[in-house]
């Protein structure tokens, strides 16, 4: 590669909105999107709740001539609903379904249904190797009483070792998707202080787009009032980050999204909006590992929301015993209503109501149980992920001790020599 | 790192059939296996079927000297079994559970239950970076009619996936664990031809164990002929494999297994062989691509071995489809069946049939409804692994028609060379 090497990199993300007989204007919308991207010609165009496979392979060959290649990342029950159009060849694929993703019971939120899930893809462009990974993680459906946190917060940390530890050897590493968490929550925070990876929106000098880059905005025809919640203005949730690993430099030149309406006006392509980057990657020298040149208040910020993540994961754990005591105590009554039921059965008086009453006991008994297994897998997966994050924890403060401790030790020696001087 | 660079690494592997109230003589054994643990003290002790967590703290407090460090990997609702032993501080803890493991309704069987998962550790060794993997695939049970044949190729495949992309950085990959696959197994075939991993027993020149390097041996007092089924002399589905990614080369000096008693004799350990493995890494000359030196002939092994696992897979969604469009059957009778008993129950002489056989019919949709929404996860689940191996499949023909074009083009050109010379 020569030293002068420079490669620009344009990326299309947007969560389309594409629920089957649920979604308005889907299929219009869907063409659109099509035209666009063809018209547009991205390097990579990534795209979440592409719910419906039809739609896919619709778009697949609506784009075949300007995105040759194209995945379609299945998962669970529905879909993850990602994919991705790329106009380079693309070399590897693998994908990671995230071991928590809500609870089967709340069938109105369907999330649990879907396998949410991160997708890899590896390019080889111009001997650079890149990294892109797509997700799409648990909906926020209520910010004062989010049930799904503990979830949202293992889905980060999950999110985050999955790209830690399959980018090691990639020169670039591209994130895409929709995080449902706006930019300081605490799972966007552990998962750009795990991985290193920099927000578009932040770095970019050139960004045209909604105030704050607000990706779900209240004048998008498609947005209710009560989608927003507690912030009527707007919300960032959707996200391109990205970073360079070692011998390159990347740089956000620009960044757009769209502002409520399609990409030329008239009706949007879906209720979120759409974010248009220009990535350019350079040849850098080698840079030092940055948490050595900060020395050890570089790592305090990773620290300190490790800490917080634990904490969270540890009030999920509580809440997931609590839920699976409850249907522990369920069982057993329902257990000792069906030993009393088999008494009434055998008197005269209340058979009739004893065998009309046993079925659906047997029904509540194995109800509760399925109800007590899945709490004590949630409780098992909420624990793991906390024991992963205790045991980084564990590892950063050692590598704190021992940067004070080679920080202490060259000041000593300064001194040392300033004495030896005089 | 010096060039006369030489590391001894001593790794213990046993399937411990710590099944709680059910395995025999568990806590003796596990007492024993701790003892025999601190007096060889090997640099890595992995473990599988340690069910109980209060075995594993039991082994983590007896082996707390000898091995500082150790990591239990939880995951589904029982747990992986999983848990590893360390002489040297582990680094960097991962682990990916299989998207496919059987199905909840084989409840004696069990499973499903478990979450298998693996496990992996990142070591730094003398400044060299190893990869150790510990895992445990679906058990066989009946090699006629093997009802999870699919599931464990795609366990192999997840594997050998996580492996290859975890790896990337890596300087030696070790991988020990019960992959419950004979060593000409399609799912233990792809895992060695997709991620390069040597088989210890086949490599070593130092073999002491039982013939054929059987890991489950009708001498064992713990194995029945059942357990054994059409293979009464013994089976091998314990591994120790292992690759020096680049710069380093491995070999396996010397790989010792247990003999159906315990290592000093007595009753065994468990119901599986030990396998004790010294492996030397040294410093090696940067070696080409193997793929490239063998030519599009080295290639053939590994495309061999996608088509068939391809092949079994689509054997496999087919029936998941099959569950599927019968529990679909079964619902649709259910719901005729419910609209009957509601006929029947607005009139007078069936009313109080109709109404004892409501509730069963409720259950029976309901049941046929899980069915069906876990037999759609499965096929997706077995679509989405076919898809990986057919876009590796067409990556490697290409790969393999580009190699004979350069094979060709070579050629031609020493014929040039040879006519100009004459």
């Amino acid at each position: 590669m020569k030293p002068n090497f420079s490669l620009r990199l344009r990326v299309f993300n947007l969560n389309c909105w594409g629920i089957p007989y649920l979604s308005k204007h889907r299929c219009d919308r869907m063409k659109r999107l099509g035209d666009f991207l063809n018209m547009e010609s991205f390097d990579l165009a990534l795209l979440e709740e592409v719910w419906s496979e039809q739609d896919f392979q619709f778009l697949r060959q609506k784009l075949s001539f300007s995105y040759p290649d194209a995945h379609y990342f299945r998962s669970g029950i529905i879909g993850s609903g990602l994919c991705v159009f790329s106009k380079h060849p693309i070399q590897e694929i693998i994908q990671h379904v995230y071991t928590l993703n809500g609870y089967p019971y709340m069938i109105h939120h369907g999330d649990w249904f879907c396998g949410k899930a991160v997708g890899l893809l590896v390019f080889h462009l111009s001997g650079l190797v890149l990294n892109a990974y797509i997700t799409h993680l648990h909906a926020e459906y209520s910010r004062q009483k989010d049930i799904y946190l503990a979830h949202r917060v293992a889905q980060a940390w999950e999110l985050a070792q999955f790209i830690h530890h399959t980018s090691k050897k990639a020169d670039v590493v591209l994130l895409c998707g929709d995080l449902n968490m706006h930019p300081k929550d605490l799972g966007c925070c552990l998962l750009k202080e795990w991985t290193g990876l920099h927000d578009a929106y932040l770095e970019t000098q050139d960004f045209k787009g909604f105030e704050e880059g607000y990706t779900m905005v209240p004048e998008n025809y498609y947005v209710s009032r009560q989608d927003l919640g507690p912030f009527p203005s707007g919300i960032r949730i959707d996200y391109v980050l990205y970073k360079a690993v070692s011998g390159f430099y990347i740089s956000c030149k620009t960044l757009k999204s769209t502002t409520g309406h399609g990409p030329y006006n008239g009706t949007p392509l879906s209720d979120h909006e759409a974010l248009m980057a220009t990535l350019c990657v350079r040849h850098s020298p080698l840079q030092q590992n940055p948490s050595f040149i900060h020395g050890p208040a570089g790592r305090l910020p990773l620290i300190s929301v490790l800490r917080e993540a634990w904490t969270e994961l540890g009030l999920g754990i509580a809440q997931a015993r609590w839920w699976a005591a409850f249907a522990g105590n369920v069982i057993g009554v329902g257990l000792l209503l069906l030993v009393l039921l088999c008494v009434l059965a055998a008197e005269e008086g209340a058979r009739e109501v004893a065998i009309l009453l046993w079925t659906p006991n047997v029904g509540l008994v194995l109800g509760a149980g399925a109800v007590y297994l899945f709490h004590m897998q949630e409780a098992k997966g909420l624990c793991r992920v906390q024991t992963e994050l205790q045991h980084v924890l564990g590892r950063e403060r050692e590598a704190q001790d021992l940067s004070s401790e080679a920080q202490l030790a060259l000041l000593l020696g300064q001194m040392g020599d300033r004495a030896e001087d005089q």
